[in-house]
């Protein structure tokens, strides 16, 4: 895949998608343009019955109870990175918000802004590895939405999804469910997503890529629910990292979360290039790891489901919820001290997700 | 609303939200500014329960059956225009979509990706319309996300929503579901939508402005359900116009459309500019009139329950579904001939919804 987009020429005449290379202000116009795109490109792609139907909604079967919905957009930059790209970062995120809150996630709606003159070969290579993803995790893109601004008005592509699953009975899960004596698991390295696109933009060479983790964390969910039925809480730590997730729990429930700093499992090339950039990697964005809260009886059954998926192998024990300083988080050092990890203020690294 | 952003200055500096005039890079990055946004702009406006848990989603409850769930991005520019905002335009344009399956759509979700250097006053005035549109239709915004792009990447606000709504038992509404015999009903003036953003942006004056027609139609297609169980198929009339519908609708259903030209309501202003622009309204956008294909012997209950209803009031029968021409539309004009009206193939309007 070139990062290169294909020269944009003349765009007014009636011919069909396949006769442009690059995206035209027409293709978002509702008119044939929009519907050979639709047609041609994502059809194909996506090919789910409800998206088939081509209304201006999709109809679908879900069974009674607590549903869960949630949307994110995706401005990544740049959309395609070691590891991965915008498409799946796009499925998989929303899939993993809506695992997060103890549901198994069924149907995404996929909304696409492109910039006049992307290229149609980027849209559709997009396109199909969302497919991939979504047909990994088990979900179905079931309708969409496509509008093009002008050249100069966006930024190559953005992709909003918004996701929805259902809550199996007697599953309670959320953020201010931990409870003091929970401990804290984490599914893997942290870091690897934030610093894949860093390394991009920033020409960082080493003797290998960092590569993104994004992964689709439903499959973890349900088997850490299963082994561990008990569990408090569920994340994935996205933008702001480790540290903006264990804060948000330990706000949302009141409670103290302790942690000790060398159980964190930091991959070698991702603690070198953070090292050269000055970040700290609790930090720094993932996309396919899972922080889960678990009543102390259950962690060890927790952890070893964790460890028995793909993406779990080097799952650990990184902590525990405490009664004292609820709402802190705190960091046992290397050399015996303890800090204070706030959450950050602003943006350390801007356009990741 | 003025139309001239604030002056944006240096942001790097740790102060609450409250002390920033403008949109800067921190509040889409996960960490504390991106949390006072949620907290001191969109809580208090959309203020759902759903939505005040804070999770990466929401938990809502839904009776089972049928879901109707569709998306939608919203890129209109100017994001301000006479008769509403983007903002309005988001939640009624995804309302309309779920309804028109015959669904009652119930909760959104709503995407923000906002240019570095937006007013956060004007991102509160469309926060503001979205949560005064979203009661207006009876539904809850229920979960959401805001990401920023650098300055020159975007182009103030795009706002994307998705939206689901459930599919009462008996209901049996699509576009493939129009038949010979049907009579087609228009609920009010075509055009108003796109010639009040074109007006705007081709600086036309009149006595009057020309305002976007932009509302939720959902409590219209209710009451039309009511009076006229049997209506085959509804659809709002967006891009593409009037003529994207009935074409969309004829190709889906294989039947022929007639309408008769003369029967098109046109407000006189939305006529004087198309004329100006050299523009046919049957090609401009809508954004709150309500298409519906209904069996003969029930089109003049639903004629009335359409008039009953606030924005119903110039609705009329336009025409019918014949055995005749299958997939293609055709008006009667008003010298006594017929023409083949087809869609367009690009974009008559750009950036309109």
């Amino acid at each position: 895949m070139s990062d290169q987009p294909l020269d944009f020429e003349g765009a007014s005449c009636p011919v069909p998608l396949r006769q442009f290379p690059n995206i035209v202000m027409g293709h978002g116009g509702g008119g044939k343009l929009s519907a050979e795109l639709v047609e041609h490109l994502f059809l194909p792609a996506f090919d789910s019955e409800a998206l088939r139907d081509l209304g201006d909604s999709a109809v679908v079967d879900v069974p009674a109870g607590r549903l869960a919905m949630s949307t994110d957009s995706f401005v990544v930059n740049p959309p395609f990175f070691p590891g991965g790209n915008i498409g799946e970062l796009a499925v998989n995120g929303t899939v993993n918000d809506v695992a997060c809150s103890g549901a198994t996630p069924l149907f995404l709606s996929a909304g696409f802004i492109v910039e006049e003159g992307f290229g149609l070969d980027r849209l559709n290579a997009i396109a199909m590895s969302m497919a991939d993803a979504a047909k990994r995790a088990g979900v179905q893109i079931v309708t969409g939405d496509t509008k093009v601004v002008d050249r100069g008005h966006g930024d190559g592509v953005y992709i909003n999804t918004a996701g929805i699953g259902v809550i199996p009975t007697g599953v309670d899960v959320g953020p201010d469910r931990a409870r003091p004596g929970d401990k804290v698991l984490l599914s893997g390295t942290i870091g690897d997503h934030g610093m894949a696109i860093m390394s991009v933009r920033e020409g960082l060479e080493f003797e290998a890529a960092i590569e993104s983790d994004t992964a689709a964390l439903n499959h973890m969910v349900a088997a850490v629910l299963e082994a561990a039925p008990g569990v408090h809480a569920f994340r994935d730590p996205t933008r702001g990292g480790l540290a903006a997730t264990l804060n948000e729990i330990a706000a949302a429930s009141q409670v103290g979360v302790a942690y000790a700093e060398d159980k964190l499992p930091v991959a070698r090339l991702v603690a070198a290039a953070c090292e050269m950039l000055g970040m700290d990697p609790i930090y720094v964005a993932n996309e396919g790891k899972l922080v889960a809260f678990v009543p102390a009886d259950q962690a060890d059954a927790a952890l070893d489901a964790m460890r028995a998926q793909p993406e779990g192998g080097d799952a650990v024990i990184i902590g525990e919820v405490v009664d004292a300083h609820p709402g802190i988080v705190v960091a046992t050092t290397g050399i015996g001290g303890t800090r204070v990890v706030d959450t950050q203020i602003g943006e350390q690294l801007p356009r990741i997700c």
